[in-house]
């Protein structure tokens, strides 16, 4: 994604804390205290604008979510969402992927979403994918065991290695679409990027993965 | 594949025991004996007419290969095909995949091929699909330790269906690509099948999957 600077934006985070968490770190272990209940937590890495989790928080009161975002130029977008459309169940927090371990406990997450990542075609690049497996591992040790990771891309190169990766790294395929708008999935939330490129005819691969308790 | 009666087939293959094995039973244990070396033996179910086993056997001589095919209607073209090209290492076996550890023995076989097989799109067909559990046991007793599956089809609900029974099943997905003629992958030889259809413009996906030790 193209980034605009805004010096701005981590100001107007700061006024809403209530929306964007701001110390992280305190709530490891004990995120229910900020949702106020104890609902399931999914969290999505690289959620941009929030159009993905403000449509799931919306479609999924029962559900918590979290977006993490690194750059505060971008999430204060998905911040002007929630103000605007009060949901009590979305909170963003703007932290790098490669700490979640840091804010974020054994559990305390049930899912983890990845949509439309970057794909880092060149393979010297290949560690900084959100499904190398040193990311597959930060997942597992905030996530529930038989926690899950839901995948979308438009990238057919970044699909091919997540599979691979998945697997290498003893994952379930619980479920696989090559075509996800042609297919019979339900309720699917698109995102930004998902609604853009799939009106240009971009196939939009998906899949769910699960981690396996024996391993 | 639509079939046309032959009844002449059955004869034609018994004239020809050097290429059409007659009494597979009877090798079990030891096909290096009917190749006379101790090469390793791939095979592939359902090789219909065996354009694809031919091409193989021709690029890799030091490779043994078995076409499996249950039609003997069918199965004798690929006969045709190895008198015409003389190739030593190119045997048939006119049986059912069902009843293979029946002919092979554990480790008799490095390698299955599985080439455009019948999808059975219908759930309740799920279990003839040549990726259903039951056929990834099968192979499981025939092929050497760390034996491999290579795969392709143009049928996108087969190949999701399929990577989702390997992974249950507990094997490595080695090799994933969702546009095998876009790739770069070098020395695939086609079936007549893929040919006619990717002419017109199908992707073929391609997967490689292994057996792992551990299991």
């Amino acid at each position: 994604m193209r980034l605009r600077n805004k010096p701005w934006a981590k100001e107007k985070l700061a006024q809403y804390p209530q929306y964007a968490v701001g110390n992280p770190a305190e709530h490891k272990g004990k995120w229910n205290e900020v949702f106020g209940n104890d609902n399931p937590i999914h969290i999505e890495v690289g959620t941009g604008k929030g159009q993905f989790l403000l449509g799931m928080a919306k479609q999924n009161p029962n559900i918590n979510y979290i977006g993490i975002e690194l750059y505060e130029s971008v999430i204060v977008s998905a911040l002007d969402h929630i103000i605007e459309a009060e949901v009590p169940n979305f909170k963003l927090l703007s932290v790098d992927a490669k700490d979640l371990t840091e804010y974020f406990a054994k559990g305390d997450v049930e899912r983890v979403y990845l949509n439309f990542s970057d794909p880092w075609p060149k393979v010297r690049h290949a560690k900084r994918r959100l499904t190398y497996k040193t990311f597959l591992n930060i997942y597992e040790q905030i996530l529930i065991d038989g926690g899950e990771i839901h995948f979308k891309t438009d990238n057919q190169g970044l699909f091919e290695y997540s599979l691979m990766s998945f697997s290498e790294y003893g994952l379930l395929l619980k479920y696989v679409s090559l075509d996800l708008h042609a297919s019979d999935f339900e309720g699917n939330i698109m995102t930004e990027y998902e609604e853009k490129f799939s009106q240009k005819g971009s196939r939009i691969y998906r899949s769910e993965v699960k981690y396996m308790n024996e391993k």
